[in-house]
């Protein structure tokens, strides 16, 4: 797990950089784009460091870098178990996808999901691509990484919804509006051993005529959360 | 648009050479994997190719290409009006990413959605990387490359529902199960002529505490065909 992320891009690096919980490490820009963004850039003036667009071209990780790039910290967040046990959150076991976990974020954000659980073996969740397909959602969502069984631990009471292909129907069924959805790796789907100790199988109903055999991970999330989000 | 497309990895290899609406211009294929395929390749003869690894690495565009790959012919198909009538269809307007358009294949796929209509300046449906996130859903769906205008003049008293953040709760009003969800572009959203000419706006409805300020279009898509289903 690395302790530095990078965040590029104008709108996203202005978002947090007026972003009030997270630490910055380095904001590399433009001259140009520092002299526009004075009062932005007021405070930072000591991790602020003015680049030509050829160094910006050789550290950004973009095709076509525009004009300022961020080094923040990894936050690392308290569980607020309260806040857990009243609340829908999502734990993602072994998601291998960036553009998957990236729009999970976002599907979080949307729902007002306030956590999201990554097993170890998760894509790492600060990784470039997952920050560009958040669209700033990182921001919002506090990304906690944690075996299911050490989650489970601290929270014994709360249902678990493993999603899975014969569960019960997502839009059928009577379910609480707490607890967690557990969303599985994109080919194997949710480990066995999770599966066993989650309190609720569920399923997203096919189409009678439906051919595929299963959703993208992050569609299946989006369906998911729209279905217990009291709909 | 091209006239061919490729197809790589056993399993969806298989799945189209078995599969008889799809006309095949060439299969190359590891000797390993013919002999292990004699009946399945048993009346392709004239378009079978053993080639070397080297070959296949050479022509593949998988960081690791397994043992075969099959050249189709783009399919072009008719519309079906009573059909496209009676179901649930969507329409794409410039959607530009092919990890998108192959993820919304498998989401048309799922939930039985006969048919998805593509704006002129959508993404190449038949590129590889659609065909390989669509997990085999373009030998179901069919997919035509129309203009809205084009589509509406052929089904002029079909619904349609514009995708858009400020429409109607798509779960909670009541609305027609035949008709064509249309989803706009990454970026931009359903263009403002399309939405003009829609039927009916429909939105997904955000969390109270959500903060994101759009959905992935794939996510979108799913949520959308999951509500219209009659959930």
């Amino acid at each position: 797990m690395y302790n530095n992320f990078v965040v590029e891009g104008e709108k996203m690096a202005t978002e947090i950089i007026q972003h009030q919980g997270l630490e910055l490490e380095g904001i590399y820009a433009l001259n140009t784009w520092i002299a526009e963004n004075r009062s932005l850039l007021a405070k930072f003036d000591s991790i602020l460091h003015a680049i030509s667009r050829k160094e910006l071209e050789r550290i950004s990780s973009l095709k076509t870098p525009n004009s300022v790039l961020v080094v923040c910290k990894v936050p690392t967040y308290k569980m607020d178990l309260p806040t857990i046990n009243n609340s829908l959150t999502l734990f993602l076991d072994d998601l291998q996808n960036p553009g998957n976990m990236g729009s999970i974020l976002r599907i979080a954000d949307w729902f007002g999901l306030p956590y999201v659980f990554c097993s170890i073996k998760c894509v790492e969740s600060y990784n470039t691509k997952v920050i560009q397909a958040s669209m700033g959602a990182f921001l919002r969502v506090k990304i906690i990484t944690i075996a299911f069984e050490d989650l489970l631990e601290k929270v014994p009471n709360l249902p678990t919804f493993a999603a899975v292909l014969d569960g019960e129907d997502v839009f059928k069924t009577e379910l609480p509006q707490n607890g967690i959805v557990i969303i599985g790796n994109e080919g194997a789907g949710v480990s066995p051993a999770i599966i066993k100790k989650a309190s609720h199988k569920i399923r997203i109903p096919k189409g009678s005529d439906g051919g595929a055999e299963s959703l993208n991970a992050a569609v299946a999330t989006g369906i998911i959360c729209a279905a217990l989000s009291g709909h």
